[in-house]
């Protein structure tokens, strides 16, 4: 009964099951930043020196093993979304959100992916993105309504920016950092009402959105 | 003796020899739409229905195959480049060769990581890359004397454009053009002077930094 094991807490878990589940979420993130999340389960058995059938024992599913492999960041990125939006200025808050997201894909690979990857078989983790999401546009609205954020500014957009944020972290190796903070300065002054001129429509992008 | 073999031009390969050398070139042209530039010599030679001994008697290394696979991609790279030197507007030209070559990398996958990856190795692909590179540095510069770019614009920062646009192009998939056309319009109204704010340094990034 896989679903059982699966649903019972980590503090109900034998000593030597709960070293065997750290070791898995620990291979698991070095795995997922080497490679992406595309890294086969077997292949996470190997580096944590588990067998397989343990492996899917704890996780059934790639979507549990991802979700708590990156608990803590997603735990992280909903705290600064909170404190965005309790930003008593809202252009400040929608600048730090969007500065601080980027700077943690630049600093920890594989990360982006599991947080813009649907995973619908996992509760907790669809109900994170679901209050990222909310969150995000709440943000946005915010941001808007203060006269700061462009009005033709889409929620789609910081998708969009991940996404290319991503693909720079990826292309600048150990400069990413740098990369982003040059990104994201150029596109946060983009992002300005008073610089706005007219743009093509938004792309579909929803978080939802998983990158090749 | 590979070399020679590789230095004969096409017109001098007998019509068989022809023949698998453009199955072999199409062959790889998909390959690294699908997978990227990493796809193995192996692989390359099975989807073209050679041996990986016929592979590398026409292609003895890795550079070559991919230089040769994208020779017309880059021709018309540089004619885009030239076309834009031209432009009797020179911010419109700076704007036109952006769009335009972000548009190729959206409908192109393989492409970008050709142009973007060093093959010093390989004297036509080394003589296209350093083509490019002088002319899009006379290119922002034109952009920025005529009064249009920022002054704080740096030539890496296209470098920096083409990574963020391959990451946009990757997550967003079949609506990549749609992606690249909103992230391009965001991003060259960043880089007009009159709405230049303070910016973070330039990533150190030259055309030869290879995607991950």
């Amino acid at each position: 009964m896989p679903d059982q094991t699966y649903r019972k807490a980590p503090e109900s878990l034998r000593s030597d099951a709960r070293e065997n589940r750290e070791r898995i979420l620990a291979a698991a993130r070095e795995a997922y930043a080497l490679q992406g999340i595309d890294v086969p389960m077997a292949a996470i058995a190997r580096r944590a020196k588990v067998g397989v059938a343990t492996l899917y024992r704890r996780f059934p599913t790639r979507a549990a093993l991802v979700s708590e492999a990156f608990s803590e960041q997603l735990a992280h990125c909903v705290a600064l979304l909170d404190e965005g939006l309790n930003d008593p200025d809202p252009w400040h808050g929608f600048c730090s959100v969007v500065e601080q997201v980027c700077m943690m894909q630049a600093t920890e690979r594989g990360f982006t992916e599991a947080f813009l990857s649907q995973f619908p078989d996992h509760a907790g983790y669809a109900e994170g993105r679901r209050r990222a999401e909310e969150g995000l546009a709440l943000l946005v609205r915010r941001a808007k309504d203060c006269g700061r954020l462009r009005q033709d500014f889409d929620v789609r957009d910081i998708t969009l920016l991940m996404l290319a944020n991503c693909g720079a972290g990826a292309g600048a190796g150990a400069d990413a950092p740098a990369a982003t903070r040059r990104l994201v300065a150029y596109l946060l002054q983009s992002f300005r009402a008073e610089t706005a001129a007219p743009l093509p429509p938004p792309a579909p992008l929803g978080l939802d959105r998983i990158p090749a």
